[in-house]
C-alpha cells in the first residue's frame, strides 16, 4: 500500500468512531482502571505475576492453535519495504493464551515452574461486531503452567480466584458450569467409540440445534447406533452438584479408566468449590467447550442476571499446548476473562456508576491577594501528604473556578487565605460545608 | 492476503524473538509495572486523568499530524473481505498525540475544560530497529487541552510533573532543554523574514550539520544575508539559565511582539523551574523540536548520565493541533515519555535491579500430617490479611517445596502445625530465622 492510495477522508469521518473499538469517557475510564486494580490484586494474592507478551506473533502461529475460524488482523508497514528487507507475515494476537504459551516455550529456562501469570492485555478480532463482541478489547487471563503434570489443586483453585475476581469488581453474581473432558471422553471410550473428538464437537452443538439435531448428526456422521447415541444424550442432559453428577453418572453403568480418573478429579474440584461457594458452581455435562485444546476440566461462566448473553470468562485444563512449541510436555491450566465484554454490557444496564470525572481530591483556588507562589505552595504541601491537588491554573473570578470544581466533581474546594497571616478554609463540594482548615494537619471527614 | 499465502515456518521461527517488539522476563515486567504504577500516581496527584484511546485511527488522520515519514503498521483482515463490506483504511497509532487530540475533539461536548489526560499505551513504529528504538513500545504522556488560550501555569507545571514522574521510577538525573518558538519566530521576525518555519527548520539541524552546514543552508536556500545569518547564529547558541539567556537575547537588540511575548512566558516558566530544580532545567536556544505543530515552549530531555542516547522527553505546546479536527480553538500543551526505551536503556546499563520473581509473600507448604484442607485455611486466612499467598500445589518432600521458595525468591515461608493444635512457624528466607507464629496476628518483621 502507497501512501497515495489511502482514501480521503472527511472531517466527519477523521473524529468519528469506529464500530467496534470501544473508547470510555474519563469517568468510565476511571472505573475500568479501579477494576483493572482490583483483578490485580486479586490474582498476585494468589501468588500470579504478570506478562505482557507483545501484541503480534507470526501469523502461522496464530492460525495453528485455537479456532482458526478467528479473524486475525494482519499488520503490514504502510509505506512498504523500503529496505529490501524482508516482511514476514505478522498479525495481532486474538487471545492471551496463544502468546502466553508461545512466549513460556520461548523462555522456559529462565521461567521457573510450575509458572503462575495473569495477564491483562489488548487483544483483536476481526469480527463483525454486534452485541458482547469487540473488534478490539481488554482480555484478562490466568494460567498454570508446569513441567510436571499439574496437580488437580489448581483445577480448584483457578475457578475460585476467578470468582473472587468478578466479585472484586462488583460484576457479579456469575453462574459457572463446570466439566471435565475425561469423563466425556472415558464415557465414550467406554461405549466402544475410540473416535470421541467428533462426538464432542456436536455434542457442543446441543445448545444451538437441540437433541433432534444432535441426534440426526451422530446418526448420520458417525453412524452411531440409537442405544449408544440415548446414552451419550443420557450423559449429556447431567447437571446439578458434584455428589449428584457422579452418582448419576455411575448409575449410567459405562466404565473406562479415563473416565474413573476424570470422576477423581471432578469430584475433589467440586469439593472444595461448593464448599467456597454454595449453588454459583454447578456441574453440567452438556459443556464441552469448543477449543480442541482442552484435555480436561472446563469452565464456562455466564452472568446470572443475564442468561442470554454470551460467555463472559471459560477455560481449562489443556495438556499438550504449550509443550507443542518446544516438543516437550508443559501442561497447562487456565481461565479467560472478557474483561470489555462485562464493561460494556454492565455499562449498558447502568450498573456501572461514574462518581468522579477527575482523580483529583482537592482544587486550591486563587484567592484574592494570595500571590501564587504561596497558591502553588500551598497546593504542593497538601499534594506532598498524599492527596490528588490541582492548583487552579489561573487568577480568574472566584465563579469560574468553583464552576470547574463543580463540572469535574472535585470533593473539597481550598481557600488559601485572603491577608497574610489569615486562616486557610476548606469546602466540602457535597455539604456545603466550609470550615477554618491547617494545610499540614487536615484530613476529610 | 489469504490463508493459503502465509508462509510456513519451522518451530525455532516460530517461538524466536521479533526484532523491536520488546518483551521481558516476569522480574522486570514487575519492576516495568511499578514504574508505571508511580507514574500513575504522580499524574494523578496533579489531577491529570487516564483515557485510553482505541489502538487505531484512520491512515488519513495519521499520516497528516505530526511527522509523515513515520513508518505506520496497516492492519487488515487476513482473511479479507468476505461480506461485502467495504474495510477503510487504518493503521496502528505511532504516538499518544494524535488519537488523544482525535479523542478530545470526537467528545467535546461531554468533557470538561481545561481537560488533563495522561495516557500511557503502547504505540507502534515501522521504523528500523536499533538502539532506543522500538517498533512496540509503551509511551506515557500527559497533556491539558483548553477551549481558551493556556495560561503560562502548565507550561511551568507540566515539566515539573515530569520530572517528578521520572524521579519516582528512579530513571533520572535527566537535563531537560527549553526554549519557546515565539522567541525564535519572534526574532526572525524582528529580522524582518517571516517566512520563519523554514529557518526553523533549518536551524533544527544545528546538531547534525553544525554551524557552517547552517549557513550554507540560510544563505543558499532563503538568500540570507551574512549579518542576517550571523544574528540567526548568535541567538541559537545561546543557551544557560533562564536570566542569563533573557539578558543576552535582549543584548541582540533584535525587536518584535512575539519576541517579547515569547521572552514573558520564558520568564515565568524558569523562575518556576530554577525554584524547583537548580541546574537540571536549562534553556536553549537550539532546542527547535521538529514537529510542525508547536507553537510556544518546548522541552526536550536525555539522560544526564548518557547524553549521546536520544531523547527521552519532548513536549511542548500546540495551539491549532486539537482544534483542527473541529475547526475550533483548542490550544494544547504536553509532554511524552519514552517509558520502553528508558526501561531498556537502564536495562542495559545494569541499573534495573530485580528483586522477585513473583508477587508472593508467603509460600505456605505441606507439612506432615496437615491436611489440604488445613493448609488452604492457613493461606485463606494470611491472604484476607492482606499478604500475596500461595499454598504450595501438592503435598510433595518439603525440599521441593522449599527448592520452588527459593527459586521465585518468595521471602517467607509458612510452615502449619505438624500435629493437632501445634504451633505454626514462619521462616525468613533471607536471613534463614525461623519462628513460631500466630496465622491471625503474624507481621513480617
Amino acid at each position: 500500500m502507497s501512501k497515495s492510495e489511502t482514501k480521503k477522508i472527511n472531517s466527519k469521518e477523521r473524529i468519528r468512531s469506529i464500530s467496534g473499538f470501544p473508547e470510555w469517557l474519563p469517568e468510565y475510564r476511571l472505573v475500568e482502571l479501579e477494576w483493572i486494580d482490583s483483578l490485580r490484586r486479586v490474582f498476585e494474592s494468589y501468588g500470579f505475576t504478570s506478562i505482557e507478551p507483545r501484541s503480534i506473533e507470526p501469523v502461522e502461529v496464530l492460525l495453528k492453535q485455537g479456532d482458526t475460524d478467528k479473524e486475525i488482523y494482519a499488520i503490514g508497514r504502510l509505506l512498504g519495504d523500503n529496505d529490501n528487507e524482508v516482511e514476514p507475515s505478522y498479525a495481532l494476537h486474538y487471545d492471551m493464551t496463544v502468546p502466553m504459551a508461545r512466549y513460556v516455550a520461548a523462555n522456559m529456562n529462565q521461567l521457573n515452574f510450575p509458572f503462575k501469570r495473569y495477564q491483562i492485555q489488548k487483544a483483536w478480532r476481526g469480527e463483525r461486531p454486534q452485541d458482547g463482541r469487540f473488534r478490539e478489547f481488554l482480555q484478562c487471563d490466568i494460567d498454570v503452567v508446569d513441567t510436571r503434570p499439574i496437580p488437580p489443586h489448581f483445577d480448584a483453585e483457578i475457578p475460585i480466584i476467578m470468582h473472587e475476581a468478578i466479585e472484586s469488581i462488583g460484576a457479579g453474581p456469575l453462574t459457572t458450569k463446570i466439566n471435565n473432558r475425561k469423563i466425556l471422553e472415558g464415557f465414550y471410550l467406554g461405549l466402544g467409540i475410540s473416535d470421541t473428538t467428533n462426538i464432542l464437537r456436536i455434542i457442543d452443538k446441543l445448545d444451538k440445534i437441540g437433541t433432534d439435531g444432535v441426534t440426526t448428526m451422530l446418526s448420520n456422521e458417525l453412524e452411531l447406533s440409537a442405544t449408544t447415541i440415548d446414552k451419550i444424550l443420557n450423559l449429556a442432559t447431567i447437571k446439578g452438584s458434584g455428589e449428584i453428577v457422579i452418582n448419576r453418572i455411575k448409575g449410567l453403568d459405562v466404565k473406562s479408566d479415563l473416565l474413573h480418573e476424570g470422576l477423581d478429579e471432578l469430584k475433589f474440584v467440586m469439593q472444595q468449590l461448593e464448599k467456597h461457594k454454595n449453588g454459583t458452581f454447578l456441574v453440567d455435562m452438556s459443556i464441552a467447550r469448543g477449543l480442541a485444546y482442552y484435555t480436561g476440566t472446563v469452565y464456562e461462566s455466564r452472568f446470572t442476571d443475564y442468561p442470554e448473553f454470551p460467555t463472559i470468562c471459560g477455560g481449562g485444563r489443556y495438556d499438550n499446548l504449550v509443550g507443542d512449541f518446544v516438543n516437550k510436555k508443559l501442561p497447562g491450566i487456565g481461565i479467560s476473562i472478557g474483561l470489555t465484554r462485562i464493561f460494556a454490557k454492565l455499562m449498558k444496564e447502568g450498573k456501572i456508576k461514574a462518581t468522579q470525572k477527575t482523580p483529583t481530591e482537592i482544587l486550591v483556588v486563587h484567592t484574592q491577594n494570595a500571590p501564587y507562589d504561596f497558591i502553588k505552595n500551598t497546593a504542593d504541601l497538601l499534594r506532598s501528604r498524599g492527596f490528588n491537588v490541582e492548583q487552579y491554573h489561573e487568577d480568574r473570578k472566584l465563579k469560574a473556578q468553583l464552576k470547574y470544581a463543580d463540572e469535574k466533581m472535585i470533593p473539597w474546594i481550598w481557600f488559601p487565605p485572603n491577608k497574610p497571616n489569615g486562616p486557610h478554609e476548606v469546602k466540602n463540594s457535597k455539604t456545603r460545608d466550609q470550615n477554618i482548615a491547617n494545610p499540614n494537619t487536615w484530613l476529610p471527614d
